[in-house]
Order: C-alpha cells, then sequence, then structure tokens
C-alpha cells in the first residue's frame, strides 16, 4: 500500500539489551511511535534477543555483538538498554561509528567514563547522543517548570521531593539508591530549577523491617545549588504501598506541587479512595512515548534537543558525591565544571 | 533508509474536511501515530485543503470533490470531517467504494439516513466505518467501565453527569445541545453501562444570562435505560468557568467518578487551585489518538472493532427523542430495534 | 466557686424524649455548651428517661407526662426530641404555656398542625419557637451560602445534591425518605438560595438490592423554584458505603461545592483513602452545638434568630407535594403563602 | 433563673495578659465553654484589661498586678497570655498561690526556669499547670495519632512537616522561628510519635525577598529521635499565600497527612480553588475550645491531664538546641532527662 515520498523515510533502530525497558522500546517504535522500526537486536542472552524481537519484526536481524550491531550498515540509530556497566562502552562504539545513539541512564558508571564520553562527542564535532531521562517530557513537571519560568511562585527557595518504589531485590544495595533512583531526581530537577548542586549531605533514617542487610532504606539527601536552594528528596525503595513519585517546589510567593496520576475515585465501604501505580513503567508510560519519538524526530532531522551526555554527565558528578555523602554523614562539595558550547 | 519488510506497510488516507478537528488529524497520522500517511485531502475550500496538508506531505493531492478522493486509487482509506450534513453522503461512497471510513460524529443527521448507510454496510457483508467517538478510548472512562464491569460497587443504578463548555457561539442554538454535545454522553453511557435507553426527558432551569434567544442554556437531560438505570446530564454550554466533563456512576455498593485531568496543583495568594483545561480539544487529546490509531490498525488488520455504524444509529434515534423532549417537555420514549448480528 | 453575677444566669431546660438525639442534647447542655442547664426529663419510658439524665444531673426531676414538664415552675424551655407524631402536641404546650421550645425535625407531620401552631404562635405575639434544622449552622453550608450571596458564581441556576444514609432498617418506608431524609435538604436548600419551591417530581431508578420490599431505595426528587432555579437530589439510604452528603450549587459563572468533611489521607496498599464518616450524629456534629447554643442565647436574650414554624411549615408542604409525587410519578406544584411579618 | 445544684459550681478565672489570645480566652470562656467565669483580668495597660473584658463581664475586677489577681479570694485559677519573658514568674507565683494556671506557651524562655517551675509543682505534689499547646487538641493530629498508634501505617520512620505564616512583622527575628513558631511541632511531633529528640540540625535555604535583616526565611530543621525517625520541618514564616501546616508521617507501611481545613470548591474563572486560611486562629480555633474546655474540667475535677510543664520543659530544650544549631549550621545533640513520675 505504501507510495514513495519524504515521509516515508524511516530511521532504522538497533536495539542493545532486550530486558524490560529494552523490549518496551521495541514494542514503542514499532506500535506507538512514529518515523522508526527495529532492524536490529542484541543481548547477552541471544536467545531472548530474538524472542523479543519476533512478535514485532521477525525480519529484524539478531546480533551476538552489540559493536557488531551497531556498526551494520541498515542500522541508522541505536538504542541502548542493556546493563549499566555497559553503557559508556556501547556509547564510545556509536560515537566512533558516527551514529545516534539514545542511551538509558546511567550514561556511564564512571565520571571518567562520562568524560570519555563527551571528548569524543566533542571530537565529532556534534551531538549523537541522547540520555534516557524521561522526566523532563512528563507533562506534569513540563506544566511544573513552566509555572516555575513565568514566576507565577516567584523565586524558588526549596523542594521538597519524594521517590518511593514499592520494593526492590536483594541485589538492589545502599548506593544504587543514589544510582539507580535519585539519579532521576537528580537530572529532573536541575532542569527544573536552571540551575546547578554545590552540596549534598545523605541522613539515614531509622530503617525499614522491609529492607535487607545490604540496603539502608530509607534514605534522606539534602542538595544546595548555586543560587541556594535547598532540596530535600525522600528515596525510599521498599515503601510497600506503591510507586510515588513527589515533587513540592516552594518560592517566594506560593508552591506548586506536580500532580498525582490522574484516577476514578471511588466511594467504597467506609473509604474514599483512588488507586496508586505500583509499576514504574506506568507511571511515566507518556513521557517515554514522547522521548523516543523526540529521539527518532531528532535523528531524522539531523539534530538532537534532549538530554545530552553533559546532563549525564553532571548527574554523575552530583551522584558521586551523594554515594561520598553516605559514607561520610558529611555535607559533600559538588564542584561542575562549565559546560562545553555545544550542550548550553 | 527504509528496507522493505511487512512493518512497513502504510494505511494511504484522504481526509474530507480540513477545518480544526481534520487538520488535527492530519498531524496526528503524520507526526504521532505510526502506520498511516496522509495522501489525500479534499475540503469546500480548496486553498485551505491545501495549506493544512502541505506542512505534512506537500505531495498529497488535493481534491475538489469528496467522491473523486473517495474513489482514487491510492486511497485505502477516508477520514470525514466536514460538516454534519454531508458525512451521510460521503460515508455511503465510501461503503459503495469498498473503502474504510473513519466518520467525525454525528454518523448522520437522520433516522432515516443512518439506517441507509447500516444497509449499504450490510450490504457489503463487513464493518466499513467507525464513528467517531473518542471517549471509549480515554484512560479515565475505561478505568470506569473496569470498576463497573468488575462488579466493584455493585450494580449501577443512576449516573449523574455534567457537560460543560465554557462557550458557544451565536449560531449554536437548542437543539445542538443535543446533537453536538450530548451526543458524546449518548454513546458513551451505553457502553459504560452496556445497557440501551428506554426514555428522555428534559428540563430547562432558569437561563444563563450568557446565552442568547435562540439557545436555551443550561439543561437537564433525564434518561431511562432497559435495566432501569436512572441517569442526568446537566448541558451546559456558557458554563464561562471551563471544559468540564463529569460522570458519576451510582451502584448498589458504592461509586466511581470520572477523574479531572491531573494538573499541578498552586498554594497562592490564599487559594489551593488547580487549573481546569478550556479548550476541549485538549481534554481528549490521548483519546482520539489512540482511536485514529486503532482505526488505522483495523484497517491494516482487516477487521474494525470501534465504534460502529450501530453505535452512530443508536445515538441519533437517542438524540430525536431528546430534542423532542426539548418541544414536548414530557418523558419520551425511546425505541432501539436489535441490532445485525455484524454489530454484536 | 460561684458568685452572683448577670452572666451567671443559666436556662433551665427540660427534654421530652430521651432517646438518642434527645440523651445527646442532655450531654450537650451540660457539658459543652454555656449558660443552660438541664433540670427536668420525660420520656415514654420512664426508666430511660432517669438513665439518660442521671450523669449529668442526678438531681433532674423526671416527669411521667411531657406537659406536666412543660408546665413545671423552674423549667424556663423545652428541648422536644420524642417521637414525630407527638411534636405538635407538645409545641403547642409549650407556646401556650409561654415557653420557649426548642423542636426536633418535624415540627408536625401534617400541615394543618403546622398552621395551628403557626396561629398559635402568632397569638403570642412572638416566636417561642425554634425548628432543629441544623444544616443551616454548619460551616460547610455558611461558606456555600457566603459564596452565592456574594455572586461569586454569579445566579444560582441548578442544584444537584445527593443524600446517602449507609442503611436503615425495616421500618423505614418510601414516604419517609421524604419526611425523614429529604427534609433537610428541603429546608437547608430554601435557605440557601433565597429561594420557594413551585414543584416537585420524583423519579424511581432500578432498586438496590439492599432495600425491602416497603422501600423504593434510591430516589430522585427534582424540585423548581420560583426563580427557575432546578434541584436533583438523590435519595439512597441503603448505599452501603457510608453516610454522605454533597450539595454543588452551579451558578452562571461557576460552581461551589459543599467540602467533605476534612480526613487524614493515607497511601497505603496501593491505594490513596481517606475514610468516610458513617453516622449522620458526627457529620454535623458542630453544626448540633451551635444550633442548641443560639437558641440558648436567643432564649437568654428574648429573641429566637433559628429556623422558625414558618421554616417547619414550609418543609411540610414540600414534603406533602414530594410524597404526592411519589405515587403520581407527575409534576406536583406547590404552592407556598406569603409569611405573616414576624417570620420575615 | 438559676437553682442550686452540683453541676452548677463554676471555675472562677482571672485572665492575665488580654492582647489577641488573651481577649479570645476571654470570649471562649464566657460563650463558648461551660463550668467558667471570668472574674478577674489584669494587663501591662490597665485601660485595655478593662475593655476587654467589659463586653463578657462589667463586673470582673481588673487588676493592676498580676501577683494580686492570682492571690485574689475569688480567683480559682489562672490564665497567662501576657507576653513570654513574663510567664516563667507568673507561673511560679500561681504555683505557690495553689492555684491552678493555664499557661499560654512558652511555659518560659530560659532552661533554668523551666526547671525552677517544675521543681515548685514537684513540690505541691500534683499537677497545677497546663501549657498552652493546642494541637493535641485538634481533630486532625488526633486521628493521625490513632492511625500511628494503631500500627495502621506501620512504625514511623520519617516526618515531614511544613509550618507557613502568611508574613511576621520586623519585631520577629531569626531565632524566633524556633522559640514562636517550630515550638509547637517541637511539642506536637513528640506527642504524635511518642518518642524524644535526640539531635537537631538548621539549613538556611536562599532567603525570600519578602523577610527583613534580622530574620533567616525560610528555615529547615532536621531533627532526630531517639528511635531513629528523622523529622523535617519548613519553618516560612513569610510564605505570603496564607497560614498552612503540613505534617506527613512516613511509616514502614504507608503514610499518613494531616488533612487541610475543609473547605467550600470553587470552579470558576478556569480554576479549581479552595480558600487557605490566613489567619491561625482560625486553624486550631476549635483545638482552643476544648484544650481550655478540658483545662477547666481539669480544674474542677482536681486533676489536670493536658500539657504539662515537662511538656513545656522538653520544647524548651529541644528549641535552645535548634537556636545553637541556627548559629553553629552543625548538628546539636539535644538531652532530655528522664521525667518524675508525675509527669509519665
Amino acid at each position: 500500500m505504501t507510495t514513495k515520498n519524504p515521509q516515508e523515510i524511516k530511521l532504522r533502530i538497533g536495539v542493545i539489551g532486550t530486558g524490560a525497558i529494552g523490549s518496551d522500546h521495541i514494542r514503542r517504535c514499532t506500535h506507538t511511535l512514529s518515523g522508526a522500526e527495529i532492524v536490529a537486536v542484541s543481548d547477552v542472552n541471544t536467545e531472548n534477543a530474538k524472542k523479543a524481537v519476533t512478535p514485532y519484526n521477525p525480519n529484524a536481524r539478531v546480533y551476538e555483538s552489540g559493536h557488531d550491531l551497531i556498526n551494520a550498515e541498515n542500522v541508522d540509530a541505536v538504542i541502548i538498554a542493556s546493563s549499566g556497566q555497559t553503557h559508556a562502552e556501547y556509547v564510545l562504539s556509536a560515537i566512533k561509528a558516527g551514529k545516534y545513539v539514545f542511551c538509558e541512564k546511567p550514561l556511564a558508571t564512571t565520571i571518567e567514563d562520562c568524560q570519555n564520553i563527551i571528548q569524543a562527542e566533542q571530537d565529532q564535532g556534534r551531538r549523537l547522543v541522547q540520555v534516557g531521562f524521561m522526566r523532563p517530557y512528563d507533562k506534569g513537571y513540563r506544566e511544573l517548570k513552566k509555572i516555575i519560568s513565568d514566576g507565577i511562585i516567584g523565586s524558588p527557595l526549596m523542594v521538597h521531593a519524594v521517590h518511593r518504589n514499592q520494593k526492590v531485590g536483594e541485589s538492589y544495595v545502599t548506593h544504587m539508591s543514589i544510582f539507580e533512583t535519585l539519579i532521576h531526581e537528580l537530572d529532573v530537577l536541575r532542569w527544573l530549577l536552571n540551575d546547578d548542586y554545590i552540596s549534598a549531605q545523605v541522613i539515614f533514617p531509622r530503617q525499614t523491617n522491609y529492607t535487607h542487610e545490604k540496603l539502608r532504606d530509607p534514605q534522606i539527601v539534602l542538595l544546595e545549588t548555586k543560587s541556594g536552594i535547598r532540596i530535600d528528596v525522600e528515596v525510599f525503595v521498599n515503601c510497600q504501598y506503591g510507586y510515588d513519585i513527589q515533587c513540592s517546589v516552594v518560592g517566594e510567593k506560593g508552591t506548586a506541587n506536580l500532580p498525582d496520576p490522574a484516577a476514578v475515585s471511588l466511594r467504597l465501604g467506609e473509604k474514599l479512595t483512588t488507586s496508586i501505580l505500583t509499576d514504574w513503567k506506568d507511571r511515566f508510560i507518556e513521557a517515554y512515548d514522547i522521548e523516543i519519538q523526540e529521539f527518532i524526530n531528532g535523528c531524522l532531522a539531523g539534530q538532537l534537543n534532549g538530554p545530552s551526555t553533559w546532563n549525564g554527565y553532571v548527574a554523575a558528578i552530583a551522584a558521586v558525591a551523594c554515594v561520598k555523602a553516605q559514607d561520610t554523614l558529611a555535607i559533600e562539595p559538588i564542584s561542575i565544571p562549565d559546560s562545553p558550547a555545544m550542550y548550553k
């Protein structure tokens, strides 16, 4: 049924890592978004990769090596959804190949790797990487940012935030509260406030019985920004009751709160209730769609605008300071260098 | 950048009527949804048609006649978004051409036209038409329907609904409260309750000063269903404060309310406030996306599942009774025949 | 510990009827309110009367006859909380004795008795009776009335109200939905809107399984006022989930809703919940306090200002029309005469 | 109109300090509460004292000296609502006279004065003092405490609290954020959690432009309890938008939030709004009533149960540590001794 016209050009994407989020992106690119198709996949478990892509494109090629996938001639862009430690290696490989790459957070697990990536991208002279911070695409955060930018609540002075997961597995340990969980706040709050961090402190409240030996849960992270805004983020990853993201910005004249997702309210059994989500994938499902669509559009237009390697780098700098603060319980300085022109 | 594979087949759509909603569908099919492209347009104002499609597909063909568009060889499916009185004619033409057609509400402005369309579709032996009722695709209504179907609030006994527009123009007159506005409730409430109407009554409260001579505003429509459920719908199209859709279902054990759209809450100037939408296009924007995507998917799969000509017909029968009740102020019976097997 | 001064004068009250509400008033006058003491009680069950008053005033006298209580020298004012059919007789007796009387609703069960009471009070030349409509003393209704009076939402056009009880006993039959339950809305909505009723219609939705043979439940009562305001009140006395009073006033420019009682919100078990009250005595507990305090103050000051016999009479006229409408299912006229000067 | 019976005994109260809160208590005792009368007043401005009491009891005696009032034969109990620095002196005087005394917060402005008061009360062998912490009498806090005590949200781990005033005058300086404002949280959170503080830290966010040179505003106070619960309290006394008290308790299984006061919700001008209170006297008006009524009842029964001198002492210890933390910006230890048996 197809005619040939410019609208028809499709971005041919290869996906590295076909776990929960990688599989979700395959579905998303095929069925929900426009302008892209999945033509290649790769995973440490090749069988899984095959299974993940077959329902969406039985003709997609399954690669043993992520690097081969990156260098395949018919792959225009790469989505990296493999485990965190492998991100840097694949991102560098994609930059070297001159291909667009969408990398799930974290960009890298060390500051050095982030710096190497930035250097590689600088050497290419243009942005090739979008980092998977989806919250700036969320409708609620966008409304919040507009309210702040428009000066409606006056200059922001404080942020009270909450990041609660229903539960995590045994492999989730104390520092992951920072690198896996807080990382989203570290990125989105900078964007929201248009400001940078200068210090971090971590407080460990009494622990929940629902945690295990290697995980301090909950934690409270206190951040300070250049302009003096004070941020407290409660990170509680075994809160039992659901997945709950809260953000309250206190300005000189008023406060603005991120909305809870809309849900039917019931009057039943002597209670007024609305459901709370439990799966993080549902909470920002529309933000994921917009994020990846914007990546696709950016690739097709030759101009990426989403979260950059700089965002990934700065989040990593702040995260490293927070992890140090977990150990020292002291106020740890955060020093963020000036960004290269490309990222301004 | 394109390879040839089965995923690539695109539905080639022609759009008749390029006003607000038609233009929106062109944008949506091109930029937001997957699996379709706009290849042809038509409008009573050919210049407007040209302008509407050019940014999205400069190569799309502009037709003087909607019928020529329908019969064009490269048009696989048609979206009808022209003025209400022309719908029946184009739908019949599309059915005759054996092409899939998405028709904005109303399906037709007379019962006879609806019957003719149903007959034509019956003659073709399969569903070719989807009617533009988008609310069943809204997340809130879907959650509401699931709660009812799951028996959570017990058998539904009553529905209290509200349909408020901020304001309407001078050309909007009393009976349009039914055919342009209430029509959405007439469709979605049948779907929600899985029931049919048997009578209607209209009550005219004291009029607002913000209306004009030819429009009774607000109105209250009382409906009764076969199973005895009683529905009251307030239709108030100059309510001044915003676009507001409410729906509360009262069951034997509890009640369930359609959620308001999520919005940032502000504490400012001695008030706690959230914004209320004013543009109806924003209220169900995601529902519109899903609705058209489902139409595209249905066409590509050869099987339409969305609101059918029967839905359009039944809504028209109920609407005609409501308009009569506006005149008589009596309880008017509504008689809905048994549906052909194709629509069950 | 007491000195003699003007502040010290106490209103000596006798209570007729020591069931739930009568006992509550004894407690209230003794422990919560100021300026009154309970000196006498009477009940069809003398033992109950004794038990009810002893913890609060063991010296209070227990009368076999309500009329003897009314005429006792040391009784300054009377509270009537006996069964509805006995109200008129005791009110007339108190008026004849020239004593202030607080009469729980209904003032009387027939129009004629109301008229007799009004005549008796007219003959005395001053107000002696306050009728037990407590909602005008509720903070929420008062805020609502102020918003309407201040013109904030423009002229009121419609009211959507809900009166739900968790459950009622077997002795509660269809017409009691009007005289026992709707009667509160009949009074408070007149006060809220400063308007009178001109017609009533009753609709019987599908019945709940939680009712019995002699009770149609739920019901919807439609009222029309002189100025054309249309009111719908859902009365649902076996709603299962709690005691729930809702009132939404729709004006030309906006709407105002009676608040739900404040309650702690919980995030627990995948739900956000607040409790719904189940006992009607809790819902308006502060209004009851204010109502009786105002009666006490009015008696001490020689000037009653609360709901009058006229309010009781008009509510009865409207209630009789509603009961008729339950039988006829037709629109029944309500004719309310001009009030005597004393009640304006 | 008065008979003589045991119910009639009234507590004869003298009020020292007839500013805003003192005058309010005169009104409250006379018109709202039962069992008390105001027989004496005293103020630094004798004219004001006279004016404050005359409308309620023209026969009340006006004293030049608070001590004379305390020792007056017809004064059974004293309410102290004079300026904070005078509290200790009057409380000691009342204890010495063996009279019941209700003292507005703070009990005293130094730890030593608190200790002296406790010693004096110990010497009398029974409680004579109730300190004016009214929040434990608030319905919302009580519901919150019950939820915690019942184990509904599991063991409490964190509390996020907010204390915002619309604005304060030029005389309000940095340390008053602790002694005048935070003092309420210092008391009520101990009561809520049934726990004691062990450390305090203060954070100064970027200042609002709406403050003055001698006031750091806002502030965040971090508290730690014996059981490891971590508390953050935002104190923001020029928040501009209203008087706002928030308290969210995070437990192992869920969270419980103090409710906002119930208020009519408006849909108006493209916004859904409810009013926020601006006057702190309105926020806890019912709690004030219950607090003073309980004091009256306790005096009449010879047994005080409300917040004790120990509560006042502990709040002062914690407040002193917080003020120190304002200076040092370090984590300051809080050491609370074991309470004498009388206060357990």
